[in-house]
């Protein structure tokens, strides 16, 4: 099956062609106007905590969805959906380490684990794009540039950190827009946490993004700075559960939401 | 009768104060929640040119409402209200020049006159205060500083020249709520033309504004700029019509409309 006939078909069509091994690769692109979601799979004795921390901080863990305990299904994102299967590629932790990145986890599932499906910028890109603003690191083929600031997330149980930002530069005019649009998608990420000097929150040098690429930024432009969900991945990892289980960078899981299901205006 | 009693007071009874000589200084704080606008008072013959030119520039000319030809009443803004005695003061221009700053207009009143009435920051300043956004000006006491750009305006007629802005220092994360809480204000200048680099817009010295006063921009600021109610002011005296009439500035017309009225979400 090719990328083109992907793109002419429903998230399921989608999903099921990721869950038969034909899609190894990075969903960018796939169902397009359909959610795409990170997600963090956690024990149940760590399940809470996460839960907690997530309502503590929206801004960069907008929880769209949680699974029952033991459940690899969330129905509220799709009916058929199966979280072992149905994302192409996988990052499996112990301890805080990265231990396999296979391309499903049935043989990793257990009965305790609950998944945590979190809003994802991919969907309000799809809105600036809409809109006639250009996303830089689309532009240059580049994943979205990521930093640590000095902003700390509110702590819950084992997980704190500091937050993740993702950084877009536009033009004033396109900067205002672009807080306007994402001001109605507050279940990924919403309105920016920053715009102008990274020195303020923490950021010492723009050219070396902590995570992704760097992309250019020219004169007339601002930088734009978005709560990013690698934040709660980052916050993971620093806390070092017994096991967790993520998606691979890129590798979403997409879901039968419309991006405009997310729009709260 | 006293500020303090004003304040107390519904639109229409501090209209009567004013239209009975009781109140000859600017109206800002009076009738706290409810409107006030700018005004231009011209004649028939330009009126159809500064009609179109608001409707063309509504970012900079929100009008709010419009008088019938002739008629010194604006029902809609007020049923008692008398565009010719319930402002506290007047300018009266004949080509382009000030010849009288009156107390009332009925000695200038004309068969053949139009009001406009034009959206005023106080409305959205209202809502920044009430979300705990500190506004320079008013902390310093000062009259907001405002600055001609080089942001073209789209001409009718005999009105054309640039936009005027008005400036607002904030830290980034109170800029980017300031965009969303102005953005519900489209009748009011909505939300901000520029944020950022002055020179970007053309101006040369945020020091030095070529309208009210200059204001402290701490280091951890952007200046944020919103298109301003000085613009058709200033159009109007460029084109140098035979006749025209507005209030003398910061000595606005209270409306019986809420600010809350003019929000759209």
């Amino acid at each position: 099956m090719s990328a083109l006939s992907f793109k002419a078909q429903l998230p399921a069509d989608v999903r099921a062609a990721i869950r038969n091994g034909e899609w190894p690769k990075p969903t960018a692109g796939l169902a397009p106007g359909y959610v795409q979601v990170n997600f963090a799979i956690l024990p149940a004795r760590d399940a809470g905590d996460f839960h907690r921390f997530c309502q503590k901080n929206p801004k960069p863990c907008p929880l769209i969805a949680i699974s029952e305990i033991g459940d690899p299904r969330i129905p509220q994102l799709g009916a058929d959906l199966d979280i072992r299967t149905d994302t192409p590629r996988y990052r499996v932790f112990r301890d805080g380490k990265v231990i396999d990145e296979p391309f499903d986890i049935r043989e990793y599932w257990r009965d305790d684990l609950v998944t945590f499906a979190i809003g994802c910028s991919f969907t309000f890109e799809h809105s600036l794009l809409e809109s006639g603003i250009g996303i830089r690191h689309i532009e240059q083929n580049r994943n979205v540039p990521m930093y640590r600031t000095n902003i700390a997330t509110d702590p819950a149980g084992k997980f704190h950190g500091p937050m993740v930002v993702s950084m877009r530069p536009l033009k004033a005019a396109d900067a205002i827009r672009a807080i306007q649009i994402t001001s109605r998608f507050p279940g990924v990420h919403g309105a920016p946490v920053h715009i102008g000097d990274p020195a303020l929150i923490g950021i010492k040098d723009i050219a070396k993004p902590d995570y992704g690429d760097a992309v250019d930024i020219r004169d007339d432009e601002l930088p734009v700075f978005w709560a990013c969900g690698v934040t709660p991945q980052s916050v993971i990892v620093e806390a070092k559960p017994e096991f967790c289980i993520t998606h691979a960078p890129g590798h979403m899981l997409i879901t039968d939401l419309r991006n405009s299901d997310l729009s709260v205006i």
